[in-house]
């Protein structure tokens, strides 16, 4: 489309005549889109997702489902122009279509300018750099020899990241050898590189950030990762020295205000014995925040809902001493509601999350949330309750 | 449609061949059926309403729309096709609708033979009685001299009440006199009379019980009532003994087993001197139980979901010291949103819950709800929220 066809359909955008509650869409109908339906339904504000098929997790349940692909400018303007405001499931959007949409005078939260530092690494270290936010030691890479003299300073083993978007579903390669590097350099992506952190533990925050520059920041948790997906969520984080916690969060907020977020920011942290180091950026609700649904007083999707309309930010405090999520990892057996009978004869404080997405071994199909008193008995629960869900059994 | 007709609809339908989780239809789409959406989407259940318009209340937010009309066993059975179990938003699909549902081969949760109980209330009366439960005494009324036999022995005031359905929307009259009682028999609707119970304070409790026989019941709760319209609900009901409240979990448990229903079920109490009094009951999610969606680890809305699919239910325990809901009325400025803005400035803390009802004065169109452990800091709090959304300022 032209920058004159644009001019043509932002001059054509009215403001709609109809008064009442706004509508919000969503670009992507994932599980993300799929739990925010609720907190939309409860704030009574419209709510649409832009899906790619009829069969998707959100789309099985959001009466406001409208069929597109993401990539098509046409599509994206066409939703657009069913809603007030637009936000995402996902960061696939490309950022020459999210310029366009907003040329077109769309309202697009979190915008651009902001997404960007979501969408492309490089560009993300050089924005925390510039706001002086501790994050590992990087440079970019154009050949081997940038990786070479890179880890001449760090030592090896060194991460490889893509850039934008990774390659077959990975993004993150730890090499420890130039030849594993140079296996990554062979898929022909733009990369960076970063020091490998001997970290003690991860941790998150999840801020929200208003239009008008409200911020809230929710309690910093622990996340427990393994083959590079997230398995477990503590929340808050055990044991974290208060001080760490309000450093965690004042980063959050110093990022969200630095590049201009509007909407949930979510950050992950490496804890260092010399401090906190910025790893990764996420500008929409976050795995590492479902179990605000049941933890804390305000949901990470309402609160999503409520920063991308400029509507005054919920609490985010706990509702529960500890919540601890895990992620539901599909099995070989599809058949999950068989097995859901079990957990919940098995447990009846467990709370299960399913996301209507078709079992693949591997693939996140659903979350299990318990709350309570004492964080070991729950992560034992909530582990057995999402194992079994996998595979039948309760060990891992 | 005839017998016939119905053995012929109950043979060509056969088990779903689909594998997978099960499809539940809620007969009804008002405000209990949109806040059962989201719990179905949680459980990864199909669930589907039968809306009599696009614009219902949980027509507005659920994919699994069917329009039609509940008084048409032609729609009843159409909708129920695309379902494996069915139950109710409300309770006015007519009994003999009901047995022809079942002739015809639907599961339906609870069943005509419970629901009967929650239509007729001289058969609940009769009903109570056979089980041993104490209640208001009571007489059939076929005209104005029972009225005057009945208030012989418990003086007047009496309290009449539509035996079914009511009239204009209206099945509760205080009758002072003979006078007061002749203007109700004028409407010409089945009737019983009551004695007036001056009672210290109302409460209900909320079981539910799944066909294989499970029960669980949520802690008691204090209902507040002003011109007959629910308005505050306090949980757990302050200051109230233990074995009271075990009485009335009892009686609650009691009757769903002794009514066979399958479910949900509420019961209106009243607390006097002498001990409890059942008032009412309901036989779904309700108003009373609005609290469970932040103030218990398991909503209503998802416990009555798990009832009638006979998964074991989930634990009906607080999720914080004390809750307080407050019914939002409709006032005479149908703006709702741009009222939302202050309150949730003015509260971080308050949970607001709107139905998307066209505003009409007096209808209920939303609730909100608070938690913590103060309950008359929470009462004022919700209170001074619900009166703003009201009409924009925090008094009654």
């Amino acid at each position: 489309m032209t920058e004159q066809e644009l001019a043509r359909v932002a001059a054509s955008r009215r403001e709609p005549e109809r008064c009442g509650p706004p509508v919000v869409g969503m670009v992507g109908a994932g599980q993300l889109a799929r739990m925010t339906c609720p907190a939309a339904a409860g704030l009574g504000i419209g709510f649409r997702v832009l899906a790619g098929a009829p069969g998707e997790s959100a789309a099985q349940v959001c009466a406001g489902t409208d069929l597109g692909d993401y990539r098509s400018l046409d599509d994206l303007l066409d939703f657009g122009g069913r809603c007030d405001v637009l936000t995402f499931d996902h960061e696939h959007v490309p950022g020459a279509l999210l310029n366009a949409m907003e040329r077109a005078g769309l309202t697009v939260r979190p915008g651009p300018d902001a997404l960007r530092y979501a969408q492309d690494k490089r560009a993300m270290r050089e924005r925390l750099a510039g706001l002086g936010i501790s994050c590992p030691a990087y440079a970019p890479v154009s050949g081997l020899d940038d990786v070479a003299a890179f880890a001449a300073g760090s030592g090896w083993p060194v991460v490889l990241k893509a850039v934008s978007g990774g390659y077959d579903g990975k993004g993150v390669w730890v090499c420890r050898t130039p030849q594993d590097a140079a296996a990554v350099l062979a898929h022909g992506i733009g990369l960076i590189v970063e020091e490998h952190v001997a970290f003690e533990r991860e941790l998150a925050v999840l801020v929200a950030r208003s239009p008008s520059g409200q911020g809230a920041a929710y309690p910093v948790v622990q996340t427990v990762q393994r083959d590079g997906i997230c398995r477990e969520v503590l929340a808050p984080a055990p044991g974290l020295p208060a001080d760490t916690a309000q450093e965690a969060q004042r980063l959050g907020l110093a990022i969200a205000a630095g590049a201009g977020v509007t909407g949930l920011l979510a950050v992950e942290l490496f804890e260092t014995p010399d401090g906190l180091l910025v790893n990764e950026l996420a500008m929409r609700p976050h795995n590492s925040g479902h179990w605000t649904i049941e933890g804390a007083r305000t949901s990470q999707f309402e609160q999503h809902l409520r920063a991308v309309l400029d509507l005054p930010l919920g609490t985010p405090a706990l509702a529960a001493p500890h919540a601890v999520m895990v992620n539901i990892l599909g099995g070989d057996d599809p058949d999950l509601y068989s097995r859901l009978v079990h957990v919940m004869a098995a447990d009846p404080g467990v709370k299960v999350h399913l996301y209507g997405k078709q079992v693949r071994p591997g693939r996140k199909v659903g979350h299990v949330t318990v709350v309570g008193d004492d964080v070991e008995d729950l992560r034992g629960r909530a582990a057995r309750a999402a194992n079994y869900l996998r595979h039948g059994t309760e060990d891992e």
